[in-house]
This record gives structure tokens, sequence and C-alpha cells, in this order.
């Protein structure tokens, strides 16, 4: 209960910050540039928005490293414009029609128009960023610039991956792992390494938020792909084996491709049937996958508890509020 | 003759430059990544590359002012490398097949292979700019960040307003003006403001080499919208009145949609005729859009020639340099 309103007040102090900032910029001739943006991030109706956990990471972790969140707020709104900005791209890239229940950018305005205002939030998550010269330092400001430029490249890599595994016969579960460390755990190691650097924090520590993060990323990224396959529709509010359905290529279907033979000629089924569906589930568990995936994602959730543990042994009211997100985030409790 | 093989030599060095930054860069699993930026920036066949006018902008600027062009490198590499990326994202928008005579990158790898592959050059560019931490200053490397994600703001507002105009039935000049110092003007202000940043200029000095930038970006467009339908073909290489053909809202076109019912009338036909495109074109001298779009032009040219008479009255090698290459932008013997 306390952890939840915690986290309530900190995602609307975002939110409004969010807000504010954009709000500011001048767009001139350009007006409905600026309102495809507000569109996206959820401001122009009552239909919703992201859950802002990023820049909740950022801010979280700057308060358990004895940081202000004032300080972090700079890095906090960077974070999440910079994620809204690969939603908007990514949204074009798979021909995605909805998002928070609304159309997509490319859907209502199209694509063209789309990767402009991608590119226009691109730039306004950098300025935002910068804002840690005032806040914190220039040299703060700097490094946080110069690694999220790297971290972008990385989003990239891994963009890059995931879009040719579509097409690829074989994928090594190696650059599957370096697909998803790109796509979705580089950005939260980002995010948890500059509540670190913008509470001043020293560079074990800095370096310890950064590896607490990866695998909090990794780890919630495997558990989707498991929840995809195994996850109780009640909960997961999918069909089940809605992956298997949707023919992506995830860690559990990988493994299962290498280590079944059965599993590939099923695999190769054009539109599977309800029961075909149902037997892929079974080889998969069969083979091992179910239980190759559950602990990957187990040993991921380890070392991110392990690396809360170590930075915050004795525990403060914000390094308890991260260890209750990553719980949430990762179904455990705590 | 003197001039010519200066600009040459910087360009070489540039382009070993850009080369080796991206060169150094470990792409891992994504190999193809790389390939398909070396492949755009015309690393990976005979087929032309870029001109490198921008960068070329920024170190003349800088050496002008009396820097050092081994000070500037990191904002010359940044602006070559950003305008790439915008080069990689218009083509998409577009629909341009072509580029330097092969495939654009949406054409050979698919679209949203190449908006992964802009967003990467995005942040490469700003990678190589930050290097000016280390040739100038902390202070120097922010600024120029801030100020590039800036001008990239106004790049995707003037973007914006570009493909607004194609489906906006009246567009005026003002709102044309302001498209065309986004698309243009503003990047080649930061190329020439840039330079002198690098080279320790004074404030007054970095406003007046933007304020040189700025006139030159927009006396080179509408020169081009000039030459688009006045331009000699044997010089142009395009046919006569090639921008009415391709039904380009240019500036010329956009004052005789606004002074000439004539010409309201010829513009509306489907697929003119040669008569036709030749009966526009005198339509639009008839009614002053040839004298107002050459008087916007020659203003323009003018202004940037004072800033550069003013910003350098004793000239240096660097300063006649820029002289040069201005006059040969703008097709005027200096």
């Amino acid at each position: 209960m306390h952890f939840d309103g915690k986290l309530a007040a900190l995602v609307g102090e975002v939110e409004s910050r969010l807000q504010g900032f954009v709000d500011a910029l001048d767009f001139g001739h350009s007006a409905e540039l600026k309102r495809m943006l507000c569109y996206h991030m959820g401001w122009a109706d009552d239909t919703g928005s992201g859950k802002r956990l990023r820049p909740a990471l950022t801010l979280l972790s700057a308060g358990a490293c004895g940081g202000d969140a004032a300080a972090a707020m700079p890095a906090a709104l960077g974070v999440e414009l910079l994620h809204n900005f690969t939603l908007i791209h990514d949204d074009i890239q798979d021909g995605s029609p909805m998002r928070h229940g609304r159309q997509t950018l490319w859907t209502r305005w199209g694509v063209a128009q789309a990767i402009n205002a991608g590119d226009a939030l691109f730039s306004i998550a950098q300025l935002a960023l910068l804002g840690l010269s005032e806040t914190c330092s220039e040299a703060a400001a700097l490094r946080a610039a110069r690694e999220m430029n790297e971290v972008c490249l990385r989003l990239t890599k891994g963009q890059y991956l995931d879009m040719a595994f579509e097409t690829d016969e074989t994928i090594d579960l190696a650059r599957y792992l370096a697909m998803i460390g790109g796509k979705t755990a580089a950005l939260i190691a980002y995010c948890t390494a500059m509540g670190g650097l913008a509470a001043g924090s020293d560079e074990t520590t800095i370096a310890r938020l950064a590896d607490y993060g990866e695998s909090l990323g990794m780890a919630f990224q495997i558990q989707d792909d498991y929840l995809g396959i195994w996850g109780d529709p009640a909960v997961t509010g999918k069909s089940a084996a809605s992956d298997l359905l949707a023919r992506k290529k995830t860690l559990p279907v990988l493994f299962g491709l290498r280590e079944s033979g059965d599993f590939r000629q099923l695999w190769q089924v054009d539109r599977p049937s309800p029961g075909e569906i149902t037997a892929m589930a079974g080889l998969l568990e069969a083979c091992g996958a179910a239980a190759y995936t559950r602990v990957q994602a187990e040993d991921y959730t380890q070392r991110a508890f392990d690396d809360l543990a170590h930075l915050f042994p004795d525990g403060n009211a914000d390094a308890d509020a991260l260890a209750a997100l990553t719980g949430k985030l990762l179904h455990r409790a705590v």
C-alpha cells in the first residue's frame, strides 16, 4: 500500500514535468507536430499513457543512493521521452495499428509523418537530459549524453537483430540474448545507472546499478517469453500460448527449434490448429524449453536482487521501494 | 585552382576521419547494420558519396576565426553524420528510390531496417560531436550537443511542413520560408557557428557566423527554386521547368498561386503538356514570380557576403576559401 502510494506520487510528478517540458517548446507553424507528440504521450484524451516505469527506476535509484529527486529529474524525463521515441518507430517497423487503446501515430498520420515525429522526440529526449548540467554538473550532463547515445546505438543493434530474426532460418541463443539485451535491458540499465550518477555516487555503485538494471531488464523480457506460452490467460489477458499463435521466435521456441525435431516439424505448419498449438507447447515442455526459460529468468531475477542487496545492505525507503518495484515487475514476492 | 585544391584536401581529411569513426564502432552480431551505414555513406563501392560541404563549412569557419582544424573536427564529423541521418529518413518519407547513383537504403533493405539505420546514424552523429569535450572543452561539447538537438528539432518542424504542403491547398510565403529555414538553413547555420565555437570565438562572432550560415542556406535553397523552373538544362542537368513537371510547390509557384488567376487555373491541370508547362513558366514570369524569387535569393546572398565581410574584414586564407565556397554554391563570382 505504502509502496503503491509512493510510486503513484512519483509517476504523477514525472507526468506533469514531462507535459511541462514538451509544452514549453515552441513549434511555430508546425503546431500539428506537437499535437502528434502529445497524442502519442497520452495527453490528448482519456485513453491510457505508459506506466512511466523507466523514470520511476531512475528517481528511486537516485533516492536510494541518497540523492535528490529534483537533481535526477532531467535524466528521468530523458529516459521516458527516449523510450517513447523508440515506441513510435517500433510501431511503424512492426506494423502495429494500436497502442494504449488508441491508434498508433503512423496509423493516424501516415508513416512519413510518424518517422518525423519520432525523430523530433529523440531530440527532445536529449534536450531534457541535458538539463542535468543545471541540476547536477556539466560533467554529469556530458557523460549522461554520451551514454544515452551509446544506449541508443545498442538499441538499434538489438532492433536490427529483432527484425532480421523474422526471416532468419536459424538463430542461436547467444544472438537472441544479445537482441533482448539491446532492445530491453540496455535502456533499463541506463535508467538505474543515471539515478546513481545524478546522486553523485562513486563508479562502483554506478556500475552495480547498471548491472542491476541490466539483470532486471533481461529477467523481465525472458519472463515475458515464458508467460507468452505458459502464462495463465486470466492473468496475462492474452490467449493461451499467444506467442506460438503469433509465431514469435522467443527464447523457448529457439530452444525447441534446436533441441526437438518434432517441434521443428510442427513449427513449419502454416496455420496451426488449436490442437497443434497445444501439442507445440507440450513438445517445448518435454524437450526442456520451459525449464530452460524458467531457469534463465530465475537466474537474472536472482542477480537483480543480489545487486540490490549489495548496493543497499542497510536498506532505506527508496531502496525498499526499488525492491518492491522489482518484485512487482518480476511477479515475485520480495 | 588554389581554392579547389584546399577544399579537396579538407574534404579528403573529413572523409577518412568519418570512415575511421564509424569503423571503430563495434556492431557485434549486427554487422549488417554497419554495412548499411557504410553503403549509405558511399564507402561500399565506387558510386558517389556526398560533397561533404557541411563539414567543410565548419572547418573553414574555424580556421577563418584563427582556430585549429583538429579542434573543430568532432563538430565537422557530427554535422555530416547528422545530415546523412536526415537523408536516410528523407528518402523513405519522399519515396526516393535512388541517391548518389545507387539504390536508397529503404529500397534495398526495406523501410523498417532503413528507419533503424537512420536512428543509429543519429546516435553516431551525437557521439562524434561529443568528441569536442577532448579537443575543446566540456562546456563547448555540452553547448554543441544542446544546439545540435535544437537544430534537429527545427529540422523536424521544417520536415513536418514540407510533407504537409503536399496536400495543403494554400501555403503562405511565411510558412514556406519557415519550412526551408528548418529544412536547409538551420543546419548550415549550425555548421558555421560550431566552427566559431571550436575556435574559441566570442559570442558576437559565433552569432554572426550563424547569421552567415542561415543566409547562405536560404539563398542556396531559393536559388535552387529559381533554377528548378528557369535554370538552363545544360547547366542544371535537369529538363527545363523540371519543378513544374514534378508539381513542386516552390517559392515562385506559391507566389504565382497567390498573384495569378491564370496560373492558378493551369496549375490544376492534371498532366500538363509541354506547351502548358511553358505557358505556366511564362505566367509566373508575367506575374512577377521570377523577379520576386531572384530578388529574394539575391537578398540572402548579399546578406551572406555582408556577414563574411564584417566577420573577416582583413581576410585570411580560410576566410577567402569560405568566400570562394560561398560564391561557388551561389553561382556567383566573388
